[in-house]
């Protein structure tokens, strides 16, 4: 059974078959009860309350997508890149009236068997990566004396897709504050059991919004990748952040956090356990990172009070996202958390938000700079973003 | 003077005032003549014949335009970002009859006074990176105990841009062998000229094409970044460099063409001196690098039988992108040279190629795993991507 670490108290409900519940255990804030789809894959509820019917079962004839990935791994840059071909058949911008991610009606079979839901969180049909086969194998490792060509290893790891809300036409700034909680409940929840397998380094939960940047499924939702390697990018945080320690003994982020709230100029909001701001060397044209006070390292080791706060100020932070421009900008949210293994006392938890759109009508698109050089080139001042940000407010 | 190594024996015309000629010393490839634009910038005429008339001047009432970019240091990455604010006013997607790249004609002044030209290169009046004011600074050094939240130096350097040919609707794939002879040697000067700038640590020619990508004008046009610091896939590639030579006393990237010729699944073509092959670890749903045979560090060092076999390999490679789909697939190629103080040993010129086009109609975007992580997911497989490649042709 899962375990939750921190504020979110879980029940765990599984339904191995229809109707047989193997844990239920109610608790005060979300009731999880998972079913297997018609493939084979997990699907998860997350309710508010306990008592809902979760029993439909998926009906549909869904043959299992053969998967064939792998992690490659590049010598010549020292980063891993996912090759997963079969994900090129994957549902692209399908006509509202066949989402997918929409509840189940007695006319037509969704990847969500119960009529309506609240949060749901289910296994990716065209995942990058996918779930091994055989005994849990360990974290990539490279070979002794890797080929300058490069060396692949299987592309073990979970790739989910998290529904905010059963309404295809909301967004995540349109969600309440409760709804938000049990978001973050699931999130919380995901990380902790993903981040207990033997083959995952690094869990990551983000959300792709709005068609400019690629989403290919209006339907309000987010993703989770667990990766079987450390990410390029948190390898560069963690060598940062020992850096520092070594130094100055320590946490890298507790001191930026410390420092920005001395200058001021690049907060743009601040609550009793979070601080929001814009990063100094920001590479897109809005760009804000939301720490907590506290040296966390994930989202499960919260604790209540942290968890109750962030569920406002995260909000709060999509919903500037959403005031910036006459129309809400896309935007790409995720969560820097601590590795699970090696390095994790180094690591400390935040959201970074960013948005492609640079001005009404204006895309930042990573074009030779940025592709080849790895060069971002921001068109506008993090000061004046941050400035922006505060100005247009939350509505909250 | 501007000195050229290599092959491409230049002559170069300076006017400073019009009609008069510094230099003119005759060269059997191409002839430059350099022009002062109306707010003080430069433009060169690259011609494969001397005798050209290159007088007209630069009628416009032209003010300069303010700059304020900054290059700024994320200590949390250990990398360079540029911000520079300025460029938000730049032109964005003119009318055809507006294109500032045309020629000037008599009734419309354009940023090229002569009624026609083959290759020019001049200044960007919108540059992300500045030429210093006063006297010659040094590249950007960090401070020995820089804060976390991280620092700032002013964004010196050069950014120019590299009109291709006064044909509005042309294209790259579409400029013959020696109109590319011509861009290449425009290429080898500047690379030349502009790694002699005390204040330069790396010169990267790049070239934007398709409006998928964010091309702000669609006249055929390159650019150069000159940057006052060593670019992060620079730093991880000599990083790479130096691990490899240190095992093995040799090249990675000589070691890593000569592992893939043994293998071939990934070569797209070979020639007397140039190699095109897909890597093994593949970002992009079509990503070409072209190494040459021997060990070369930049543009500007190749010699005479590898800058005229260039010219046909680069173009048939630019070819073959123009061929995957039914209409020419946007692409971002560009030159990773070696970098002109440290590490210069080590690097090893290559192009690169890409399109971020995956399938017809359908683009790869940078969305969370990328942007977030630095994990790149590749929905086609470097060895389909190569066989695909070979199989479309070049047209040659």
């Amino acid at each position: 059974m899962p375990r939750v670490a921190g504020c979110s108290v879980l029940a765990v409900q599984e339904r191995e078959q229809p109707g047989e519940i193997v844990v239920d255990q109610p608790g005060p804030r979300v009731f999880r009860t998972d079913l297997r789809l018609a493939d084979g894959r997990t699907l998860r509820y997350y309710d508010r309350s306990p008592g809902h019917d979760r029993s439909a079962l998926d009906q549909r004839e869904l043959a299992s997508v053969a998967s064939a990935s792998e992690a490659r791994f590049d010598p010549a840059l020292g980063e891993w890149v996912v090759v997963a071909s079969h994900r090129q058949s994957r549902t692209f911008l399908p006509a509202d009236e066949d989402c997918p991610l929409c509840p189940t009606t007695p006319t037509r079979s969704t990847e969500i068997p119960a009529p309506d839901y609240e949060v749901v969180v289910f296994d990716n049909r065209f995942p990058s990566l996918v779930a091994p086969a055989g005994a849990p194998p360990s974290p990539a490792a490279s070979p002794d004396d890797p080929s300058p060509v490069g060396y692949a290893v299987p592309g073990w790891g979970r790739c989910e897709v998290v529904c905010f809300t059963s309404d295809h036409d909301s967004s995540f700034a349109a969600l309440s504050v409760a709804q938000v909680e049990t978001v973050l409940a699931a999130w919380q929840d995901r990380t902790a059991e993903l981040s207990a397998l033997p083959e995952v380094e690094q869990v990551f939960v983000f959300e792709n919004c709005g068609v400019e940047i690629g989403v290919t499924l209006s339907h309000p939702h987010g993703q989770i990748y667990a990766y079987p390697f450390q990410p390029p990018r948190v390898r560069r945080q963690l060598d940062a952040a020992r850096r520092h320690r070594a130094r100055h003994g320590s946490c890298l982020w507790c001191d930026l956090v410390g420092a920005e709230l001395a200058e001021r100029r690049r907060i743009v909001r601040e609550s009793e356990h979070w601080v929001a701001l814009v990063p100094f060397a920001s590479r897109w044209p809005f760009q804000v990172q939301l720490y907590p006070r506290r040296h966390v390292a994930d989202l499960a080791t919260l604790d209540e009070a942290e968890s109750r706060d962030l569920a406002v100020a995260y909000l709060d932070v999509i919903r500037r996202f959403s005031r910036l421009f006459s129309t809400p900008a896309p935007y790409i949210a995720g969560w820097q958390q601590a590795p699970t293994g090696e390095g994790r006392e180094l690591g400390h938890l935040f959201a970074e938000v960013l948005t492609v759109r640079r001005a009404e009508g204006k895309l930042k698109y990573l074009a030779g700079s940025e592709s080849g050089m790895g060069v971002f080139v921001n068109d506008v001042t993090p000061e004046r973003a941050a400035a922006r940000l505060r100005e247009v407010g939350s509505g909250f």
